[in-house]
């Protein structure tokens, strides 16, 4: 009966940890003591590239909202329409692109010239081949906003892999479901699955015209049955990246200035005419339009609500950086937003400390990871690779930063006997910690060492 | 000793759940696999009609955050005053009435002639025998805007039932409770107790009044003990709807064309004067109102903040539909809201598909029966019977929908190339698909199956 | 065996509870069936004061979304710079002082004359002493809002203990992490650590400089790492809130009508010209702004986003109440905000009635309590002792609430028939009930019993 008693006390645990729960209540996302750069955790493979999915689940991932994809459209690949239930900013890291998505109850307005002469008839299928909705060109350094609910694909028409990466905030009320990111299919499938969704078992992931009956398909697109079937793409195993055969005719504006070239980007004044032709992307990669901006050490550039009007409805906002070796990002921290910082090229050590003035990371970042910074968590980046890359997503469409030092910094704002009493330092040194550094946001900074590692 | 090794897997798979779960740490309430026709739960018998209420804890009702109610007031009932933790739209389903809402602070602007020409003093009973807040007629079709904390009541002044529906959103912000329905009662009271709030006994819920002690009322309301011991109602078994005994006298317009007629709407240009003579209600089943409108399939009309603009504050919309039999509602999915759709008369098929391109929904739906329709998920309806009518309640202030077939579907919006190369169909089936549906919303279909049932 | 099959039972009941809850899958914050008085539950001490912090885990606080914390800051102490994962605001119960906050981005408006002569370069730390962000005087009634991640201090330059109270809203998305209240410090520590952060071992809490490596410290600030040690503050066990040794020479504008006098408010008229100069204070304790009065029993003032337009972005307001001995606010509940009410001075009797028609507080509640009504709880005030003064602080930044009785209460605004069906009392009652009571928010009330206890 030894082991009975063992079993009671057994029990009695369990019943302490599920009322230690239930006194909890909410979880606590955020009482990170460590944070890691993270990497996918799932590889869903296509014919025309791959998919690689951030498990949102993680701790940090969960505390900030995000879910994060990268995706890899080999050339001539096309990722097939897809929406989200919730709003995103896509980034294009490398190679060049066709983009298009379909805003509900606009116009057609890209469409080809009438082959007959005849073609004014909106219904006439004959008078000309095609008229689609905006087709837009994409190169690196480009940010897509993307609301909740539309559809969206992707199109490489170059020589090299076109690589996006994408941050989709599941905790803002554009997604009015759980928070699990759930990609609806407009074509194509995902045969493997979706790891990620938990209580659902792991299966083919279906485009939607599969849920209904042929039948129903046919009476609405008025096709017959086997058009239908074909729709459904059930005998289909490639993916939701394809590759396309043949040449890629879709309507599109020449490129301006030649092939790799700089693209005519239309700026407007904020005030968009209409819903339908609201601006939705925006170039970051141009020094020329740099926020911050220092010769020997690079540039950093925001994009919020103010220059990309729509988002303000997505409640996103992004920043590029881009810093040459040895260049130190001042610490700073993010006022009212977390971020997802992601690295397109080179490596940086980076510095990272918590509510309770502990250290949460402290580790070398290079191309290809992913890093949370949540809200107030102050970070230091120091560029170790000849350049420094990143771009940041943000849950907020103004995020601010605030910097720690440095000529708008919290330290230059403070009265000279906050510091001194604050810090029991001497008016002289006081001073120098006020005023010495003269930059705003980069500095130089010698290689060094950083200090102990953490306990 | 058996039982006893059997009782320790069977802890290990309690604490295996249970770590499940705490994993987990936030609700998958949208997982849906499979959706229901909904029927209400409890039913609250009153002296003058009953209130039919659904469990907002059933996991769709859950994922669209609604509470959903079913009023059926009777011949003479009166709905006592009454104000919710949460913002709420109300459709008149069948009968007339009367409505009044108190908005907190506004003046009585409806005011009886004085009887004895004295009564111009507001304080003085005597001038005049009443003066109160607005009272508007009710008709069929007519949607009503209440935001939380205003009380509201409701009369039946006709001589067949007065049902209204009602949808409360549990999920936006105006609740700043937790995501529970409570009704506050200002008179009357529910002996039956409500069931569904979890955690608490369900017992006799009073009117406020009761709460407070009958001295603390007679002061406050500078009336004797007696009086204030009848406010609180507690010998009273007559619920939350009563029988009014003689006439019912409330100042009131008179309703401008004779009994059934249409009532004077007051249409304004969207600039509302003053909060206390802010639009709430609007009749969605003019069908010269239309938004879609199509004589030999039917109508659809929405209601959103652009024309009721009290709905920006309340976050919500509504659509109202109806349709002859054989009438098809393309396959369409909600971009920005969920939805809650109840039939107020007919029946349809409706099939509906997930994010995983599953069919969670393929049944006939009829009068009386709610369903959810989350965000994102795909659905088609499909009228069976001689008019199906519904109406539907959406989580956002302009919810928007896509079409997937169709003039302004989504397949239109798509490069004739990323049609063919997504389903692997030829130029011309593409077009097909494209072009062949001239309709927006609404087309004829002939009887049909429904394909397989589901695996 | 007989043990053996009540551990089955015993399991099973676990079994149970715990499928209850999961079953329930969102925490029921708000079934409050009892509130409390609450007292902080956790004292942090520093040199120069104490912090006093309630639990905002306990269920009334939870429900609610607000942290609470009293700061008691002797004369010459100095509250060092913090900033909140949270927005916030700030209520100067008792003593004067001083008060700044860094705005990221700001300028240092605030400079002293140049020393010597020549002091225009900026960077140059020898042409003028120091120069720094605004500084504002306090004193009793300051209401102050406070944006999350905005660094923020206080210094006593008075002779009696500086009290303020706080209430930063952990449930709106100026907060992005969790629900916990995070101090994030600039300066100093907190050798006790904190004690409401679950699952964190309590210990120490060391301020942001104290994560960093002293090197990266040295490079950022440009100091020697003997001075960013320093900064780290790790010998110092002084705590949050220091004595100031000699004067607090900071640059501050001279107070307009002497020491004790009333300070130059700047009133603007809501166009704020920068974000940069935006007012953050409004003081509450002056009876000629006051939004409703009666001589002969008190005063009530607001602050909303209307009268100090920051809210607006803090989503939070505030009322100021102070009445007389056996004065009585009029039964009223919140319409669209929960509240956290503090008693600064005095004491009164409240009653509080849930959604049941329960009642839910049945106290006397005195200078130092705080008590939570949450959305839509009726509450009744009548002060017992000489003078009752109270701060509320609202989680909407226009809170709105309404009257059982009065001028302008929900009764008012109801016909007749409706109070003589729904109570069942005669017309003339029904009249007493609608008018006898002509003040709006405030009666006299006589000394009164309070009815049978609760059951």
């Amino acid at each position: 009966m030894g082991r009975v008693s063992s079993i009671v006390s057994f029990s009695l645990t369990l019943l302490i940890l599920f009322n230690g729960y239930t006194a909890q209540q909410w979880p606590n996302e955020c009482q990170l003591d460590q944070l890691n750069a993270l990497e996918p955790s799932q590889i869903i493979k296509s014919e025309g590239g791959r998919i690689e999915v951030w498990d949102h689940h993680a701790p940090q991932l969960r505390c900030s909202g995000f879910a994060f994809e990268r995706f890899v459209i080999e050339p001539q690949g096309l990722y097939l329409p897809t929406f989200l239930n919730a709003g995103k900013l896509t980034f294009v890291v490398h190679g060049r692109g066709l983009m298009g998505r379909v805003i509900p109850g606009c116009a057609e307005t890209f469409m080809e010239s009438p082959v007959f002469g005849e073609g004014q008839g909106q219904g006439q299928s004959q008078g000309f081949r095609d008229m689609h909705q905006k087709v837009e060109h994409l190169r690196c350094g480009d940010t897509i906003a993307t609301p909740p609910g539309m559809a969206q694909w992707f199109y490489n028409n170059g020589n090299e892999p076109l690589i996006l990466v994408a941050a989709a905030d599941l905790a803002n009320n554009n997604n009015q479901l759980d928070r699990n990111l759930r990609p609806f299919l407009i074509a194509g499938n995902n045969p493997q699955g979706q790891e990620w969704l938990q209580g659902r078992k792991q299966q083919k992931q279906n485009n939607i015209f599969n849920g209904f009956a042929p039948e129903i398909l046919a009476q609405a697109f008025k096709i017959n049955v086997e058009t239908a079937q074909q729709l459904q793409s059930q005998q289909d195993n490639r993916g939701n990246i394809v590759k396309v055969k043949g040449p890629f005719g879709v309507i599109r504006p020449p490129l301006r200035r030649g092939e790799g070239g700089q693209q005519p980007q239309e700026k407007t004044n904020g005030l968009e005419e209409t819903l339908c032709t609201m601006r939705c992307t925006e170039n970051l990669d141009d020094p020329s339009d740099a926020d911050v901006y220092k010769p020997s050490l690079g540039y950093i550039s925001t994009l919020n609500s103010y220059n990309l009007p729509i988002l303000r409805l997505l409640r996103l906002s992004a920043l590029r950086g881009s810093i040459r070796k040895n260049a130190m990002v001042l610490p700073q921290w993010n006022v009212n937003a977390n971020a997802a910082l992601y690295v397109t090229n080179g490596k940086a050590h980076i510095q990272m400390v918590n509510d309770n003035g502990e250290r949460v990371f402290d580790q070398e970042i290079s191309s290809g990871q992913l890093l949370v910074v949540p809200q107030g968590f102050s970070v230091m980046k120091h560029a170790t690779g000849e350049q420094f890359e990143w771009i940041e997503f943000k849950t907020n469409e103004n995020a601010q930063i605030n910097t720690l030092a440095g000529r708008t910094s919290v330290m230059r704002g403070l009265p000279l006997e906050v510091v001194t009493n604050g810090y029991q330092i001497s008016p002289e040194e006081a001073r120098r910690v006020k005023f010495s550094t003269i930059e705003t946001t980069l500095t130089h900074s010698s290689p060094m060492s950083y200090g102990r590692p953490r306990a």
